[in-house]
């Protein structure tokens, strides 16, 4: 191990496991984000991501944010977007976006120099997500479960090349509509049956 | 709303929301009923079952478990089984086996008269789950969630025609590799959006 933070996959879910619903539908499951007094992220959530010392997010969620965010400082450290194409550093109401288009592994490299030794936090999508974990990358999930079934939608975990993924479970919040749930992931030195 | 008790929707998930592994492995889900130590049913949650009314299953479950529960009181309560035949009451280790094959609602007719005012407890498939919270019939869900991605496998609620459901949570208990989680299913009066 060195010395850098946690790689930490930071999501919202629902109870059933999806990161959209139909059509991809974000209306419930981030409804906190937009003022909903019925599902508040906790304080102590909410700080740590802000505490983190890169994030890398996918084009889509890039694409999908640059507007609404317009030139607010969304982010407070510097953003790793996963990209398809090449493109310049672009800096925007504070915050530095660098765009990777060769891969995961190189993305995560950029976001460890750009860290600091703090935690990465991936905030992508089911796909950056499941890519991220089917290689072994994550250290730990932060999972936002909102106290909903969709029924229908995006699964955020599946499917897994690589599963099953034992986890265990560091941490525990409630909060209103929100079940924070932390996990480890528990890496196996040699394969033992879970 | 009578006088009878919740209907509740108890049973198994990875925390991707699987019911079951790829091929319906069940192995590491219910690895807390075969000794697994490091996977442990709160005596809380356990005690709630065994202190409910009736309990109703599906075909399947019980097809599966007649071997394996022998003789011994697996159930020590009227268990009710949804089943495609009729057939005549058994009664097996001090349990009262009763098949219905007239549906669901049947099945909670018959799980309520047994029940005799406390919980019904459903413990069936994903299958046998679904078709309870598509008919509106579910109270509460208490789910183990395991701590594990299982990546692929039977999801335990979807598709769902009747979702999204929005759920209150009502109580949390840790227990070793396995996060109890309750939630009452809220129902809306009128629709309104989630």
């Amino acid at each position: 191990m060195d010395s850098s933070g946690a790689v930490v996959l930071y999501v919202s879910m629902s109870l059933d496991g999806f990161a959209t619903g139909p059509r991809g539908d974000l209306s419930i499951l981030h409804s906190w984000a937009f003022g909903d007094t019925a599902r508040v992220m906790s304080p102590i959530v909410s700080a740590e991501f802000f505490a983190s010392g890169a994030v890398i997010i996918g084009k889509r969620t890039f694409d999908a944010g640059e507007e609404p965010w317009g030139d607010d400082e969304v982010f407070p450290m510097p953003v790793i977007v996963l990209a398809h194409e090449r493109r310049g550093i672009l800096v925007k109401g504070g915050t530095t976006f660098t765009f990777v288009d060769d891969g995961i592994e190189s993305a995560l490299r950029h976001a460890r120099a750009a860290a600091g030794g703090r935690d990465v936090t991936i905030m992508g999508s089911p796909a950056v997500a499941q890519q991220f974990l089917n290689a072994g990358l994550v250290d730990e999930l932060e999972l936002h479960v909102v106290s909903v079934l969709l029924g229908d939608g995006t699964p955020l975990f599946a499917p897994l090349t690589r599963g099953p993924i034992k986890l265990e479970r560091i941490r525990l919040i409630e909060s209103a509509g929100i079940t924070h749930l932390r996990y480890r992931v528990v890496r196996q030195v040699h394969s033992s049956p879970l």
